[in-house]
């Protein structure tokens, strides 16, 4: 049997003018990286880079070295602006054309006598890579060796997700654990840093919240080890007893 | 006087754990884009990382080289995860310790029975920076360099982007005009690509929606050259009346 690898990790790449200009709100970060989460994969970069074929190249062909998984966002639609497809296969310098799977998809999806040229072009892509099928819309996503190209469209991207997970080998996975507390940082700074010191494997983040006009701080444990981030707890829990500051939500 | 540059551009680091493990949704990039884009800066590269000194140093050396002006959001507060202030002197290679001014506010900001270990942290920075006000919690962001430190909390970044639009120096406005259409974009990826042809320094975006229940494309057209666009515009609205396509929206 294979051992489950300790650490595995991906990068996102979000393809779209929209998110830069500030017109479009990205949602698909939290979506896939709470996916990877369950799946025991480490989101560890995001990138976003304009609609120019070299940035797309040069960003994949960095990051696909870097880490094990690489998903890619936007682009892959009919019009003149989504140009994935085509530098994806000039990143992994493959022949781009009809891919046979795609087309019979597509074709199959829209009808013969609706399947004109813009909607063709969503057949296009590295003639060998793997489909990744899109339940809702027809248009595939597809796979070139450690990179995963997905759809802009947030509802359209979720629905392919599920179609993926067997095609994901994640490491160990990771828990977490959030303490809210009504007080501010700079009162639980110092025991905090004292307990993160004596925990190396686990990472204690530490976020100030204002929700109802309340200001208050959440921390979170994060670890592959659930007896590490029990150990944890009970000693933050302990300081802040300790300190009289109020907890306001465990989970 | 001097000319207005034609490009001015920008980049955002996002330094943010919760940010990749998608606990947080991330709204900094839409306030700050939006910002940049009245100032005539094209925001043209985000990248979200890890509370990680080596990360925090490599991406920033990196890109404030590439662009006019790199902004960091997170890790500038007092706990032991924010790690930002060190990794930026230690970046630029610059001395690390209390800055004066800063010192000072926050001294007076918390009174000084109150103002604790935590607290004094947040006065820790390259000591030769130039600072950023907050007018909303005290703790100041800093400046070295192209490179410009915010925090990651909403509210308190957007209030401090009002003390610095005297300090970034923008190039030519970007205008906007945006059509919006009944129809989905297989049905106007042929016209709406000869147009994109026609006008080489205008951005056409096409960015499909589902807005009550209803589909339909946006047609985004982007550009520093206001006479550009309204003809550009013109063209598109042309063929959508040849092609008898319902406008449902203009702005």
């Amino acid at each position: 049997m294979n051992k489950t690898k300790e650490k595995v990790n991906a990068a996102i790449v979000i393809i779209g003018n929209e998110i830069l200009s500030g017109r479009t709100q990205d949602v698909n970060v939290v979506t896939i990286s709470k996916w990877l989460n369950e799946l025991g994969v480490k989101l560890e970069e995001v990138r976003v880079i304009s609609d120019i074929e070299n940035s797309i190249i040069k960003t994949v062909n960095e990051l696909k070295k870097k880490f094990n998984y690489v998903f890619t966002t936007g682009g892959i639609g009919p019009t003149h602006d989504d140009i994935t497809s085509k530098s994806i296969s000039k990143a992994f310098n493959l022949s781009y054309g009809y891919h046979k799977e795609a087309y019979a998809i597509l074709e199959k999806y829209y009808g013969k006598a609706k399947f004109n040229v813009g909607r063709k072009k969503m057949a296009m892509m590295p003639i060998k890579a793997s489909l990744i099928l899109n339940p809702s819309s027809g248009a595939p996503g597809f796979i070139v060796d450690n990179v995963y190209c997905l759809p802009g469209v947030p509802a359209i991207l979720k629905s392919m997700l599920g179609g993926l997970k067997n095609k994901i080998k994640g490491g160990k996975k990771i828990f977490t654990k959030t303490i809210s507390v009504q007080t501010v940082e700079s009162e639980i700074a110092k025991p905090l840093e004292q307990v993160q010191q004596k925990f190396k494997n686990v990472d204690i983040g530490s976020y100030p919240f204002f929700r109802l006009g309340k200001i208050g701080v959440s921390i979170v444990i994060r670890s592959t080890d659930k007896k590490k981030i029990d150990d944890c707890y009970k000693e933050i829990v302990s300081f802040l007893k300790k300190k009289k500051i109020k907890m306001v939500g465990k989970k």
